[in-house]
């Protein structure tokens, strides 16, 4: 019979996740790869993969946590591209700010769009999701294709977004569309490196901005 | 500006999907550590987060792939601790079986007991789903007090589901409720050793098992 340690008796939704996060502090020592919001950013990932990997692959472009924040702040539409992406962001931590949460793969409208165009879901989403008002967050954990058409909509003269989010995750154009995502300068980005990244790392990176932004609105 | 590897011109899902596993299957050479359909399970939840370590972490009671296939043709009801757990699990793989996947989290009955009874919504909603007719699956994801709660109720006398996918991630008491699984015997399980985890491998193994079971009835 394998050895089991003792369970912790720490049982409260809260606890376990304030006594997570010092266990990642405690297991990261300063200096750390990152610091300030950019690794509160980065020690919810590690949260929520327990993959330390990520101290070397998280990547942001200047002042884009700040981007991020202020964007939660005056209420952007955060839009994802996986409804599990979608899950991944509780309303309770958003609704004070009047952000909502947007996925548009399911949408009937974007399957035809789609099937019409010869494109995939994932591209015509985007489409769907720039002709929102407001300001927008994109947050992409799953589809290269949804991050690529994003680029190239920017290029097209599409507004650029508040941030984006890029962390699709896989072996075929994942890191390909990060790595051309972080090669841009004219819009805010968030990216994990490489083929690492997914639904809930999208998600909890929204997580984390949406806590940082209240804090400093308590 | 970083190095950019070229777009490879594959956008279907299904095409980025076959060429993944394809890449996948080249950088893991046999004779791997897992073979048949327990590397179509791995394969499947390496594809879901690019992290080879897995290749060391995933474990499978005897039979338990079997157990779960059997129990998808059958019509079990899915279980997620998450709804993130639940919106992993698309349901045009299940749907042709009659399974249905359901997460009681957000029950507000779940929730209302748990207050009641000074425990945590994950652990009452175990409680809930055990009261389901027909063959369970459990895929745990996120909550090691879920699993901890299943593990008890089935030492208590409730009948053992036809499988419990074991996968909270983080860093406490997820390595340990695992732990715990893996020393059953009376119950099939598949599980993560250590803290990685999470909702989207937790769904990504009933995927796996989805496919295996259609490949079987096609």
């Amino acid at each position: 019979m394998p050895h089991t340690s003792p369970i912790q008796p720490i049982f409260a939704p809260d606890a376990i996740e304030a006594a997570s996060l010092a266990i990642i502090d405690a297991e990261v020592p300063e200096p750390r790869p990152y610091d300030g919001p950019r690794w509160d950013v980065v020690r919810r990932l590690i949260h929520t993969t327990a993959d330390f990997e990520l101290l070397d692959l998280v990547r942001f472009s200047e002042g884009a946590v700040r981007a991020g924040i202020r964007a939660i702040e005056t209420g952007a539409t955060i839009v994802t591209d996986t409804e599990m992406a979608r899950c991944a962001i509780p309303p309770r931590r958003l609704a004070p700010f009047g952000c909502a949460v947007r996925c548009f793969m399911n949408d009937p409208e974007v399957a035809a769009a789609a099937k019409a165009a010869g494109s995939t879901r994932a591209a015509l989403a985007v489409d769907f999701a720039l002709d929102l008002p407001g300001p927008l967050i994109f947050a992409i954990g799953n589809a290269p294709t949804a991050l690529l058409r994003l680029i190239s909509r920017i290029d097209g003269g599409a507004p650029a977004p508040a941030l984006v989010v890029g962390m699709p995750v896989g072996f075929v154009n994942a890191a390909q569309s990060k790595a051309l995502l972080m090669t841009r300068a004219d819009v805010p980005w968030i990216a994990i490196a490489g083929r690492k990244g997914g639904s809930a790392l999208a998600g909890a990176t929204i997580n984390a901005l949406a806590i940082l932004a209240g804090a400093e609105t308590a």
